[in-house]
Parts: C-alpha cells; structure tokens; sequence
C-alpha cells in the first residue's frame, strides 16, 4: 500500500496531528505513516516547499504527499491534488505544490470534490485524509476530484547572471537546522558560468574564494591536528541537493553560532558570487 | 490488533520514549504507535487532558492511550484503566483521566495490578506498557487488574451564565500551537443563550462582535485584495472542536504574533460575552 | 524483521530525517523504524551516547541503531559497525559508539565497504541506510565491510573514590528534559563505599543527606497535604538506570525551573559524595 507522508506546521501543542494519524489509521489500519515534519513556521509555504521538494525524491513512486499548511478552504484557496514525477501531493492551491513542481513535468492537476465532505472544517483531517486513504488503496483520481487549472504561481527568488557572464546574484533560501544557509545557486549553475576562473563569494562583509564538497574539506588531514581549520571555521559548500551553502564547520547555533549568526545572514538575504 | 497511543511530557532529549517504544515492540512486533504527543509541558495535567481528549476521538474504537504524565505511582496516584466510549486510557489517577471521561459513560475503573510488575519504577515503561500490550492482544481487562473506585476529581474551569442569561463568563483552556486562545464556552451554551441578539466577545481591552465559522470568514472575498482584512487581524471563531477561540488571522507567535501575545491571554483568564 | 532505529542531530527544520525514512522504506518497505531522537545537541557526541545507551537495551536483540551525529566521512571518521549485546550499532568512528560499548563485550567491530555506493555524500541516507536494509534483511555483516580495528577512544569522565574511601567525586554527565542533573555515580559504586554511614551529596553550595528510590520518596503520606514537602524541593534520587540523580520535585524548567536551572548545575560539573 503506498506510503502517506505528511507536512504541517501544526506543531505538537494540539491535536492536530494525532487527529490526522487517527483518521487514517481508521480507514486503513495497515497504511505506512511517515512524518516529513510538523515544525514548518506557521504559514510559511516557502519553507514548507523547499523541504517537500528535497525529501519527497527519496520516497517510492506512488507515495502520496499531505501538505497541511494554509490549508483552510476559500474560493481563493481550493483543495486540489497534483501528480507530478510519480508522486501525489495534496493541499491547498496557496503555491507550495506550484513551488515543489515547479521544473518537473505535470501529469495531473484535480480539484478535490468529495461526496459528502464538508470542505469549511478542519481540512487536513476531513478532506485530505479522505483523497489520501482513496488514493493509497489504489482508487483512481478522477472519481474524488475534477480537472482544475489554475495553480496559483508564487514568485520565487531565481539567481541571475549579470556583469556579462562575471557575477551570478542569489539569495539565501533556507537557514537549516544547523544555522547553515543555502543558497538558490546551484552548483550546475555555478560551473556553467565560472570556466576555470578564480572567484569569491560575497555574503554580507565575508569573502569565500573556495567552494568544497563536503563539510570536511576544509579540513587539511595531513596538517598536524592543532594546525588545522576546524570548528567555527567559515566555508561554502556544494550540499547534497545541489546548491551552494555557506556553513560554519562543526556549528551550533544554541552554542557556537551558525553561519546565519555569525553573519548575520537571514532568508532572502543576497549572496554575489563574481568570477575573478 | 489495537492502535497504541502515547501521550507523555517526556521530550527527546531523553531516553524515555524511545524506551517505551522498544518495550512494546518488544512484547508486539506487530503493533502500531501512535505518538499523540510527547510535548506536553511537564506535569501539566490539564493541557494533557485537553491535548488528548480532542484526538482520542479520532481513532478506531478499542483503541489504548497510554499516558505518561505524572505518572510515578503512590499510593494516592494509582495506576489505572478506564474503559470508556470504546477507547481504553491507561495512567496514573492523577485527574488526566477524569478530565477526559467526565462527560462520557464510563464503562469500567480499574487499578492495574500485574504479578512481577514493580510499580516503584519507570511506570510508562514497565507497568503502563505491559498493560497495553495485554490489552492490545486482546486480554480481559480483569486479568491485569481489580476494580477501582476512587477515580481522583480535578476541578476544571466551566462556565458560567450570569446577568440573567445576558452574560456568558468563560476561560482561556489552551494556547494552541499558532498562538490562538480556545475558550471553554461551546458554540451549544452560546447558540442557547443567544436568542438572535447581537454581542460582544470581552478578551482584556479587545471587543469583539462577531464570530466565523472559519479563520477564513473575515475576509471578504468580494472586495479587491487591498482592500480586505487580512494578516493580524482579530476575529473569534467556532473551532472545530465546537468552542469559541480567539485568534489572530495567519498569526505566527515568533513573528507577527497570535492572539496570546498580542492581547496578553494566557491560560485561565476570563473571556465574557455579553448579549446586548 | 528487524528494528531500525534513528537518532540523530538532525531537527525537523530540515528534509534529512524524511530522506532517511523514504530511503529506508523505498528498500525495505515493511520495516519499522523507531525514532530514538532527531533533536541532539549539533555534533553532541557525549549526549547522544548517553541517550542511546541508555535506550537500546529496550529494543529486541538484532536492532540496528543508526546513528546520524557527526557521520561526514574523512579517513580520521570511517563508517564503521559494531555489534555487541545483541545490537546493531552504525555510525561513523567517532566515539559515540565506543561510549555506548564501552562496558560491553563486542563481537565484531567493522568498517563500511558498500559498493558503488559514494561516502562522500549524504551519509546517513546512502551509505548508513544502505548498511541498516542489508541487516535488517538478515544479510551477513561481512558482505558490506571488512575488519576495523582502530575504534577511536573517548575521554569520559568517571567517578573516583578519594580521601581513602570516604569521598567520591564525580561529574553531572546529563541535563533531563525537566531539568534534573544525572551524576556518573552509579548505586553500585555508592553502595560499596557507604558502609551504612550518613552522607552528604554536596552539588554547588546544597547538601544533600538522603537519597530516594522515587522522586515520591520526599513526601511523607502520613502528613496533611499542607504539611508534606511538595514541588520546587532538592532531592537526590537513584534513576531508573541505576545513577544518582539530583532533581527538584515536579520540576519543569520553564515555570518554576529544574535542579540545572535552581543549582545552575551543568554538564561535566562536580557532584562530591562525603561519607561521615
């Protein structure tokens, strides 16, 4: 039976959550529920999208994404259902799926229409529970919903190339939970532009001229331990998902400080890489 | 087999859930947990029953709910199971319970008494745990205990109708996760006393006049976006759970605030609602 | 099938808990997975040693911890196995897993060889994951690593019995969830010295001369309620998991703070037991 994951900001004061696990596990006893998190900031569909769109690639095709942020219906907020590269997401057409889909390619886009299923309610129990539980024994889509076409676009920070091919201009998008900062800079981007060329990457008043691959890099193993760069140390590199990082080696946002502390940084914030 | 539920003020910085979790798993491979929450704060008795008694409701009858709050055994905290509109909850006497059942029939009170079951120890752990699994198999409730009959009483906050049925006076029970503050006062004693007449909802200095079905119901959709409510505005609303709660629309308490912090409401304060 | 547990460092900010559970189940789509806990302090090794020692031993034999704290591979940070008291432990070679060992005899200690599989990446996701299935499937160790015997060693602090027997120094090793203060000083070791002598517990500038088998133990039935010792009293108690523990009755860290917060104990300070 497909996996149902789920991606709130309800947080664990209420019930929410447990509400939603109870409604499923009443329809279908057997179903595998994952959390992706219930700790996405209160409305914030930006951050809600940049972690569903990183985590849902490592789940099976056919699993089947409930999004629970913004999520109260309005005209202007209709319950839809978009499958995309295997997988189903269900929400609310606030721009979280537009912003997960964004570059994939679109198989399906439904407005949910349920019998009998009062949209003005608690929707993530009453309506998603219900396309989800359908879906994942198998039902077709089209019996619990209606074509729709008018996903809602939402405007998302792109880097762009300026200087004629000398600079690339992004934004941090995400501070994660180690105080790194990524950034929408991918690396793909990055060596289309660079041709060999030395460069520094300005964030704030800080310049970083290298880029590693993993934390560790800028580490030198063959350095006796106390010579060595180590923890606090500012660095930038490629993450898994693709995308420049400015990290602070070994941080701690609660102790040592993170990269957005230590400079400052915040979301949104310009980050100007120029090619030497 | 039956869905087990936790519910407890444990945290993760510790070992006690994962503990508690391998001891079932341990006894039932097959199981199913359920974490309801492990947030609640610590030895907060009447957040845990408000937590719980709103999503018990949601899980198939026959279901167990484990509570690990206050739960070291004394002689005047026993270890018990209630029965009651099919759900079993098993914890300390300690009032959680009796917050919960109060308005339902009770069907069974029972102290637990396990053979080779100390109860001076990790309670959840060790007796709640094999409690649960007993029953999760389908063991009779007499088995593992004996009939009990001083389930402790814990005075809760109800309100009142006074002026002659043209005041309501009620409390702030909880905060939600948004910041929201839920009253104690039903849409039903509201419906019963309002008699079509107009009113005011008193929250410290704040006013209001007019109660939504949905967070949603402030903003009308016919006015062009500028021009509408939006983002940190007050309203009441009828929550689902059926009880009047004061909110901030699309708040954020660590960013634009909820209606707790920008009213100052905190748990137990008067809300009054006059008919006017 | 076997157990898969997680702990890590990784919080809910992030999709990296999610990516391992969607690998994990893209693999093994029966498995169950158990939570330990994803909010470690960032790289804090000493406490998540002390988490999952203290857990395991809950879990059925054949378990496999996975462990995602400081896992990026360098050659000084190998990924490695070990396998001891019946437990599968997988993380990288740097002293989590020697702490949690330590008084264990080990069975096999080896080092990851998967391949095609890239270490240099998300290593919990790939190559952790990856070990964690082949396990969990029954397969041999030997097929996915080849012999170690480099365990990095770890400083921890232990106890020492001074002042010819009559004093034994030892160190706050944990801050709970409610704030209580776990010493490294086993009932054993006080047991061994006491020899039925009165003692005192000197925490900072509070002595203690008793030691309670429960947190309840301070309170005496027999008085009145307004008689008895109650919440915010220092107590020292043997834990559950066999230490001496300083904690405040119903502490909550919060409100009316915990034995960390009212002594202003922390980590690694001293807990000095004079016998008299």
């Amino acid at each position: 039976m497909a996996i149902i994951t789920l991606t709130t900001d309800f947080g664990y004061k209420d019930h929410f959550v447990a509400a939603v696990k109870g409604s499923i596990l009443r329809e279908l006893p057997e179903s595998t529920i994952v959390d992706v998190s219930h700790q996405i900031a209160p409305f914030d569909i930006t951050q809600c999208a940049y972690l569903l769109s990183n985590a849902y690639p490592y789940f099976p095709k056919g699993s089947i994404h409930v999004i629970g942020v913004d999520s109260e219906y309005s005209l202007e907020n209709r319950h839809i259902i978009v499958f995309a590269d295997g997988h189903y997401f269900i929400g609310a057409n606030n721009g979280i799926i537009t912003l997960i889909t964004k570059s994939l390619q679109i198989d399906a886009v439904a407005e949910i229409t349920i019998p009998n299923c009062d949209q003005n309610t608690f929707a993530v129990q009453e309506v998603f529970v219900k396309a989800a539980c359908h879906l994942a024994r198998g039902g077709q889509l089209a019996v619990i919903s209606k074509p729709f076409d008018n996903l809602k676009e939402v405007k998302r920070l792109v880097p762009r190339v300026s200087n004629e091919g000398n600079s690339i201009i992004g934004n941090v998008v995400h501070i994660d939970g180690y105080g790194n900062a990524v950034t929408n800079i991918t690396k793909v981007l990055f060596d289309a532009y660079r041709n060999n060329r030395p460069f520094e990457i300005v964030a704030r008043r800080q310049k970083i001229s290298s880029i590693h691959d993993t934390y560790n890099g800028i580490i030198n193993y063959e350095l006796p331990a106390g010579q060595r760069n180590g923890a606090g140390d500012l660095l930038a590199i490629f993450n898994t998902a693709g995308y420049i990082e400015l990290a602070i080696y070994r941080s701690n946002v609660n102790t040592v400080g993170g990269a957005s502390t230590l400079l400052g940084l915040k979301t949104d914030d310009i980050i100007t890489i120029n090619f030497l």
